[in-house]
């Protein structure tokens, strides 16, 4: 069979500076174990909130990667 | 980089008892193999009937953890 | 044509103590009538307020049961 | 006009026993300095995680309350 | 009781910077007249446009505050 | 700061004649309490029914305004 | 048992005039044959075009009834 | 009154070949009780696994039919 | 290839009026330059507020017409 | 600039056949007109029921191609 | 503790052939590293285009099985 | 009839620096052939990896332009 078959996994990145980099963070989290990450879709963005202005960025994304054959 | 990232996970719990129940048996055995659960989302409500009335509560809950650094 | 058909009906249970007792009256109610229930799915928890507490729990949910061949 | 309007709050109550003492926990919370309180929705249900097993209860829930003529 | 509450309000902040400066500054704003903010969710990023490109980006948010015990 | 800031406020309008109606009576009553009302969104629309036909409708909309600087 | 069971069933309206006629017919059509109907909840707004103009209003909505002990 | 109402309801077939064969084995069924069906709306489709390939398929409609006049 | 195929657009329209006018006029205008429109589906309801009353309804509508072969 | 942007276009392709042909036939058709179609994505199935069976499967997409530089 | 508990998982399978074909080929996939599934369900269906036909079905899945006690 | 009829169309602006370049492209690019574009609206964001980190963003928008009259 040589149809190519994907994983999705979600996963929540964070960051103090912006939605970008903590998607970035998830993603080089998620590459340390596992290859070939093809693409992700952002899911939700939130965030916690510290002396009145926003501390850390939430973003939660999934991740999609291709099946080793 | 020590922006933490958290990974979730889908899950279905099942308890004859209760909703809570059902949730908290899906987390006892998450935690077999997973450290640093922090949170939990109740995603799905549902449920089996045997002889007129509800036999087993199923409920799909979405489980937060801590990637190791 | 042996493979089977279900129906779902969608009902809304009342109770004063729970949540699990409003989805469990709902079934009891629609058992006297329906055969062959084989699981419910919950749709929506709302509820009434009274002296500043929870006076009724009003569960919507799903009921799905096989038709007679 | 006699046609009644009701005002919708979103509220987030906790409880470390079941979802219906967070639901309940935020009622009679809000009862403090709302009255007329009809009814209440539940939006969403998540909770902490401590030791492995579920710490606490919080059920995000819509109240909705007579505005005064 | 001293399971805490908390309280979910729902603001739209703009910024013809980015989305996070919209963010901000509608959290900025909430926290002139709301204490105890702890965290914000994302829930529509629109804009206005002027000749031919953004010009506005307007970030609904809900924002949620621990009420006073 | 000059970048505006907006609440929104979610409401039920009621009416025994139209969708309409009920709409503009939320809206009536919120300028009662706040200016600056911009925007509204009709979120629901439901209603009760009595002697076999409609006899009220209850439209929830969110009503947009701008927190004054 | 005493707690009241509700059965909620899903209708299309139509009506030449008005959204509001379009929901009325529906109603007055299931008063026919379900007696205890006790609300409503509009689903979906469609209709046809001839002409280039609205020719019938298509209203979806569920009805809510009291089933009898 | 001659604008025509309409009453849609929920079933799931199923089949062991195809998505298209479960809706069909549906609406066959439902045939058998109700007239005057028209349309229906695929809201669902899921399925058991056996032996590590699909097993049947499960798929849920809506089905509109007129009611008499 | 005999089986049509028809497109869907997005529009809205606008009245002082009611919603079944600013459906009409989105209706009407889109006759203008395109033929054999057959469908609508009402996406979303909102409008502006001025002097404390609804100022212009916006209705969100998708209208479905057929290609020609 | 050299970023690409697509658009994407919503139609509804029919077939008596199956979901895939009703897709297949809505891709041909729009081929007629756009270059570069790149990708579709299922949005709603529903059909017409003639005779007690499946008439015509109706299924409505989203087709995306690149806007030429 | 005897009730079980399932996973999860999110794929995306593809085929050239059609929908059932795509699902099928992740099931097969998954079922290599994965005991005791169960059940899946279908998230989103979309494909690739090219030479203006469907090249490719990409259909994402969950897929439920149960974990060892 | 002088109420205003809008137009939406949905575009994916790419960019490999932000998401608000992404939304800013496609805006520009509409801006070629479409004119007194007032509004957009974030729809899905999402991207491709390559190298273990986000190589392009994805954004796509519904772009809200008057309809001349």
């Amino acid at each position: 069979m040589s149809d190519p078959t994907y994983k999705k996994i979600e996963l929540t990145g964070t960051s103090e500076e912006s939605i970008e980099a903590a998607v970035n963070n998830a993603i080089v989290k998620a590459s340390e174990s596992v290859r070939k990450i093809r693409w992700f879709e952002v899911k939700e963005v939130r965030g916690s909130v510290a002396e009145g202005k926003v501390h850390q960025w939430q973003v939660t994304i999934k991740v999609g990667f291709r099946l080793e054959d």
